[in-house]
C-alpha cells in the first residue's frame, strides 16, 4: 500500500510525535503506514493525516 | 464524504449488484457509499472498486 507520509512529514520537518498531535491518529498507526506494517486504513485517518499535513488524500494515497 | 462510485457505475452500466460481483465488495457497502450513509471505508474497499471500475482510487474518492 503505496502511503506516501513520511515524504511529506520529514519536509515539513515534522517528527512522527507531532503529526501524531496535530492529526489526531496514533504515532502506532503513522509509524506503520510509513514502514508498511499497517497496509489498510480507513478513508477518516486518511483524511486527518492528509489535513494535518496541509495536503489532499490523493496525495499521501497513491492508487 | 465525496464518493463518486454511482456516476461511474452507471457510465459501465453495471447495477450494484453486478459491480458487487466484479469487486468482491457487498451490495449494502456500495449502497451506502452511494447514498452517504456509509461515510468512512477502508483503502482496500475503495481499491476494490476503483479497480472494478476501472479507475483510480482518486477519481471515485475526492478528498
Amino acid at each position: 500500500m503505496p502511503y506516501k507520509i513520511r515524504e511529506f512529514r520529514q519536509a515539513a520537518d515534522l517528527s512522527q510525535d507531532d503529526l501524531a498531535k496535530l492529526s489526531g491518529v496514533s504515532r502506532a498507526t503513522i509509524c506503520g503506514l510509513e514502514s508498511g506494517n499497517i497496509e489498510v486504513t480507513t478513508t477518516e485517518t486518511l483524511i486527518k493525516i492528509a489535513r494535518a499535513l496541509g495536503k489532499n488524500v490523493s496525495d499521501i494515497f497513491l492508487m
